[in-house]
């Protein structure tokens, strides 16, 4: 069977399986689960062509990869096939730990669970059915191989990870301000000791990235709406946890995949422990959610079904968002009124109304920073290379506070 | 509130929602369903992209309504406030009676009712609703109204629903060449004795139209992978049903509007009669279908579990396709080795090896032809009209044959 | 110096120049000079951005080239490095033997002498300041190469020419139901018995294909306002040189190499024998003739003056074209019409009021047919394989005849 | 006639002429002649696509007009439809008062005229053959007009001009990241205190917009080889004003209104006092500059030949840029190299070694600075409306120092 298939990618056009492990790794249920997982998990409540998935990104990025592979070899950098195979499969899996809504389940579901740690997991598992031919992706995947710019293609500023998510969010989105130049920016990178860098000439182009990346994050990552609907989700899984725990409901309706963390809250050592946790974890797509969701709207418990259906029918709170912390006074005053709107106690009302906060900075110093090759052989990191002489500033988090509830008590 | 709204489409740019009762409508549960039901069921598994869903199709459907009718009255053609509304109503709620899957679930699910029934009863419902806002738009949906062009703009060979079905499907699959100039399309409809014409400049950009409509239905629609995709689909939920109705498993998993419809077989006087059967079938979208057939992945009838997990995970048949019929002889040989290899009966083997055809004609007289208006007044049919003497040959329908059978059995 | 440039190409993006010699070529003053040759000449006068250049699409076709070298490389198509090179040098130089506005200029200012010819002469120039290193790029461009596919892909019905042109052309003048999918073309290209094929699967893409390149001539390249521009073009032409040559005027303003072609009538044989004339075309572009033409706008020759002031500034004849043979009987009724309106005897007249004819037809069976490759191994010719049975008809030539006069004596 | 004409802009699409003297403007010599103005002059030495010219941009800045009065009129600014008919004429015409190689030209042919000086004075002209037609289009594009708000549109620092530039020199460039969202932009105008103001949720698009302008600047518009090749221009202009005006060649070769401006140096008072000025000034386009440098190639004068070659074949010189000013210990070593290699003295070698600087400040405070619009109703300039608190340091302009001299001497 031909394995070097080619895959239609609306964003790039032709998109080619570049070696056959990669298709063997593609066709596996591991990965095949990622069709079932949306990259933007709500946003498409906004932006409703939005509805591309982990799969087509990890394609995605996967396709980027083999452009990099050969613009750094064109430059003399060397990359062995050994290391070019092993690069791509770890670009392929980087984000194969996944849950569904990964964010909204990390603070409801599973307790303190990274999805980066079950991209390992199944790295690993990946691994030993195929003989150890993930074993030099999983040192490259975690950092661990001696040609560091390996690593950064997968994990850093300018990894692949992030060229393609940009690419394909403002794409399906329709958010055109977020494209960026991944062709261009490709082009120009380059290594010097051992690390990722771009070549001086591409220094407009970053600054255009990371602006783009910016606007990505406030226009459509953090949208208000978006923001609201996936805390509403939260809310209606801790709810669901609740019900579910507390033995008031032992009839949920879920699927059984999605029961089991329902009824259990699994740390990263149960995962570690019991195959069957991540076994039933590979088993969840955003649908058990949803499903549940949607027949959950016909449910006894007021706070359970009103929520349901407001996620479901997308009839979403109302949210304010600022830039200074919610006051607790404008809080209580407003699950006052839910509280005696809704007949409920101080302690459910927080399902109906909530306040949080949310940052974003558009470029971290943690260690791994842009770097900029000048023509003279320096490297110079990107904010004292640019004559944009406050690029610096992008660093700097930016916070916004925000606080939801149900429409029907605006007015009382 | 601000009702109108504009959304993002990644198709058009923005788009507006002209009347506050499209806005209204859009809100209603009836019209949010559609969020969740894909437009082009399983062809994702083709072309990974395509995950846009018929609320997507018919907001860009009623967007190009709105530039219809602003070309037309441009041209003074007559169109009152009163018929712009019906007539962006009619397109807005044309697909509004799909389910899930729509063809898989008319040969399976339920017995010989087709979506436009349903789509009709639905808007019937929303006008008790809306205390007749709809009269006029369902006249003009049903053909009944004495514009008859304003109904050619919602079901003709030139409506707006193909316009914007062939744009978008182009987009979301990327097979570029279905991409057609719905832009310059509009720009050259015109109104004669009443009914929607194009003008004679156009003619080039009709035959292109033509074209790429006949390239995305064997390329995409009729796709071979997509074919034996959804024919197994059609035999998972005749299966399902058939344990269901028989007793086999009485407690089968599926949620609860899908087991409604697992467990009985609803005609359309059924839809008519019993308001609850319409009620749940506005309950199920694609999810339903999927979740359930994910957990019939472990089901104890090896048919059942064995199609399931074939799906869920794209491990599909081989499809043999060709242009003329499947040989009996070829086709009983390999039920032979099926019912073997399986250990089943011949009559459980026509789920896992069966044969069909399926057939295309770009362009049919069905009474709603293409005509193309001269400048000098006279009117003629598009294949009277092309100096491409041959196109009439579009109509004439291809039909292509099929086989389908698990790998297993291939190489037996 | 690096001489693997990179260039920016709207169409394609990043498009390589491979080889050194490409490179060395493409600054040589013989190819430079296309830079000031417009591809689609007048056409600008109803597409405004399509300002393209041959320069721009020569660059094109060698990026195709390379992209369809290693699509056939990766089918085990035997394509050595040197044949590579001269293929890729041969769509380089494909039309550098192009004049400006070359095919007025082949209906006025030489004697039937091709641009094909040039073509080779300027290569066996280039061959010869480059010692030899032509000679096979030059062998396949002839034709007379061993490895007959080599030339189809420089000169056949599916070759990069064409394949760019039509991408290119749709792209600048925004007429997008020309575009064609080359990437898929390409991808689907292949080799049998020597000679070049298409894929089966591919069948739709070049029904596709045919059908833009046949949109493309009616709606661009035979534009009934493009055709009387460049008519237009080819009578004040003529009546420069008749100017010229009769001693009408010894000091009509020209360039001088624009000159050179006024005072003389060039034949084949003249380029050949004599070197200054090859010299002088090459010294020529469209503004050697566009701005001789501003300055005749002043000229005291009525029929030179009006025909260059009306080409200048856009005021172009009225076009009447049909598919019918224009009327002698209406022909001589304007001519009348003209003569006394302008005061001019009944040889010059028709320089202002004439009629002619064009045709087209979109494929030609003229041994470089285009070939589909079936899986089992067959090869057959592009109509007889499509499902679509008269494709055929494509290849009968449409003609239209129409008829061009100055609009003041319209309503006389 | 149908004035109403449609045109097809790659850009945008469709592109309609919204008002019968719209039209009548477009169809003047004196703007046919942008038609033979390129909008970014010798861009296309780098980027071969970007020949588009001055008269495309003004059709496309037209049509955003449109959008934009639309946009305003449906959030209640009140536009009458003679203003609305003015302000687009206003920046139908903003350009058309641009010569050949305007940058080039100002610092060569003419003293000190700028093109926003001829613009209005070819708008007074148009006002008397119009009969006062754009009187009020006069007063909106010399901000006279009571409502200052369409002086904005027409030119500010978010005016229809930039939104229309940025966006065309990406497209035919292909220098992606300078696209900006102009759709987006102009649906979130609005008017404060008769002034252009942008909405607050705009806020990011702005800052994309303005670092896509940074970047259009240094990739395209102060691209070091364009630069150069301007420079170049700059010098053989002046030489040939040189010969011309010393009387060291009478006769050199160039197209009569080309002549006109080498014999003499017009100032901005002759412009005023002399019509014929302003009538030759409207025959020049960037072909008759073009042309007679292509004949200066054979020239005697080695310094107007060697110029003329350089540029017309595009041999450019080395050009060195950087952010300190040019040591003029290197430039007089270069310079000395350059006297002795080509026998030439040290005034005439300023010819050929030179150096300058250029500037750019992305953002500039000039009385024309963006405003946004908060809901509180509050209004703040963008620096301090962004929560970026650097943006402000955009508007420092950047400087940068180049020095230029023939690749001949770079090894000597």
């Amino acid at each position: 069977m031909n394995k070097k298939k080619i895959i239609n990618d609306p964003v790039y056009g032709f998109v080619s399986i570049p070696y056959e492990i990669v298709f063997d790794i593609i066709e596996h249920p591991y990965f095949q689960r990622l069709r079932h997982i949306q990259q933007l998990g709500l946003s498409s409540y906004v932006y409703p062509g939005a509805l591309h998935t982990r799969f087509h990104h990890a394609l995605g990025a996967t396709h980027l990869m083999t452009e990099a592979i050969s613009v750094l070899r064109a430059k003399n950098v060397e990359i062995t096939e050994e290391e070019a195979k092993a690069v791509t499969l770890a670009i392929l899996l980087h984000d194969v730990g996944h849950g569904p809504f990964s964010h909204a389940l990390e603070h409801s579901l599973v307790d303190d669970v990274s999805h980066e740690e079950l991209s390992v997991m199944f790295m690993e598992r990946l691994n030993k059915e195929f003989d150890g031919a993930l074993d030099l992706c999983l040192q490259i995947f975690q950092g661990n191989y001696h040609k560091p710019f390996l690593h950064d293609l997968v994990s850093s500023q300018l990894d692949m990870d992030r060229l393609d998510y940009l690419n394909r969010d403002s794409f399906f989105t329709g958010v055109h301000e977020g494209v960026i130049g991944s062709d261009r920016l490709i082009k120009m990178l380059d290594v010097r000791d051992g690390r990722l860098v771009m070549e001086y000439k591409g220094i407009y182009s970053i600054e255009k990235f990371l602006i783009a990346r910016r606007l990505m994050y406030w226009q459509v990552y953090l949208h208000k709406t978006v923001l609201c609907a996936e805390m509403m989700l939260v809310k209606v899984l801790q709810r669901a946890k609740e019900l579910t725990q507390t033995g008031a409901d032992t009839e949920l309706f879920a699927t059984p995949a999605f029961r089991y963390f329902l009824e259990n809250s699994w740390s990263i050592e149960d995962f570690r422990e019991l195959p069957n946790v991540l076994d039933q974890f590979a088993l969840m797509g955003d649908m058990d959610i949803f499903t549940s969701i949607k027949v959950w709207q016909h449910h006894d418990d007021p706070i359970l079904s009103s929520l349901s259906k407001s996620i479901y029918y997308r009839k979403l709170f109302k949210i304010e968002m600022g830039r200074v912390p919610v006051s607790l006074t404008r809080l209580h005053e407003l699950q006052q009124k839910a509280m005696k709107f809704y007949g409920i106690d101080s302690k459910a009302v927080n399902y109906l109304v909530f306040a949080d906060s949310t940052s974003n900075s558009v470029y971290s110093y943690d260690g791994t920073q842009i770097n900029i090759a000048f023509k003279d052989g320096s490297v110079r990191e990107i904010t004292a290379a640019s004559d944009y002489h406050n690029l610096s500033q992008l660093s700097t988090p930016v916070v916004k506070y925000y606080l939801c509830y149900p429409r029907e008590i605006m007015n009382l």
